[in-house]
């Protein structure tokens, strides 16, 4: 069975981009260092630190496909037909573009039904190893649905002050977590947290 | 000269409260452990991890005053004119309180004219320690006036989805900051981060 983890680098306040998608110096840690780790996408490039490279590694080999919502498709042209992860995308969207064909574009699958069917046909995908959900609007949802193993965070040392939060406009209520796996890296700290189980499944596992 | 630094617990999706002002579990990690540290009040007890124990000692043998808005005040009623930090404690308000003389009333300071005019009351105080500024609008001001020094951040494992944020309804720009001091303890990850200077700061000191 798949885990499900939200992820996106975020500002010290929250912020996963500016009102206006801009990120400013969130991204800044993916060219921080001389460490190239591969991309599917010619386009798009990562130099990282030593650090970063190693944590990037781990975690981009067990993700087997992503959920997107249709904001970030649309920001980034659906990255060309060709995610720089190189895993099957599915985005969660009211309406499927049209005549969007690029190369590469058979790896990507439009959902209308909702964010349980997205993770479902992500899931189905990915098999044992990882579904990664960006964060913004979809990861509040996944969160708000219960469906969410883990929520990763790339801390970056930056204030933008407003902007797009990590759980979209959607107030997902109170979740409680475990402790992090902590990477502290230069630019960047890497933090990984597992949901904490409900009361009841708890129980159910004879725990306390 | 003091050091002003913010310091606030918060959630990972960046509040220091819900909009009733409760906290959830942001605060469980302050009763976490079995290492009692001292409180100046004796309603405020705190039973920290040794980890977070050790942290907190290093923090608070530092903090020479404090800067708070009049919300925190009156929530907690001025801490019945004990903070827990037994240090003095600037209050920025519009219109500081009558009637207002519990026994400690002297260390509590009311600044009416502006967040500068209270940060200059508390350095004044601390000397060359530090001058801790509560979260919310009042360190969202400060950061915003470029007052700040360091923001400190002791991050719990917890979602709260809305309420109210660690720079309050201030949105002050973009702020760029170090590479953070880290301790992971169990329960709450501190992070300290010093704002890094500006360009024409780090031009004037011979930086780059």
């Amino acid at each position: 069975m798949a885990t499900v983890v939200s992820s996106a680098t975020m500002s010290l306040d929250g912020f996963i981009a500016r009102d206006d998608d801009s990120v400013g110096a969130l991204f800044d840690w993916y060219s921080a260092g001389d460490v190239e780790v591969p991309s599917a996408n010619p386009d798009v490039r990562f130099r990282l630190t030593p650090t970063s490279a190693e944590f990037w590694r781990a975690w981009t080999s067990q993700v087997g496909a992503l959920v997107v919502g249709r904001r970030l498709f649309d920001i980034t042209r659906g990255w060309g037909g060709r995610h720089p992860l190189g895993v099957p995308v599915v985005v969660l969207t009211h309406t499927p573009p049209e005549d969007w064909s690029p190369a590469g574009a058979e790896d990507f699958r439009f959902v209308t039904s909702g964010i349980r069917e997205a993770i479902a046909a992500a899931s189905e995908i990915a098999g044992d190893g990882v579904v990664a959900v960006a964060a913004g609007t979809v990861a509040g949802q996944a969160l708000q649905a219960g469906l969410l193993d883990a929520v990763a965070i790339d801390l970056a040392p930056v204030v933008l002050g407003s902007g797009r939060r990590y759980f979209g406009d959607v107030d997902p209520g109170t979740a409680l977590l475990r402790d992090p796996d902590v990477v502290v890296a230069p630019g960047v700290t890497h933090l990984v947290y597992r949901l904490r189980p409900s009361a009841e499944e708890d129980a159910a596992a004879g725990v306390r």
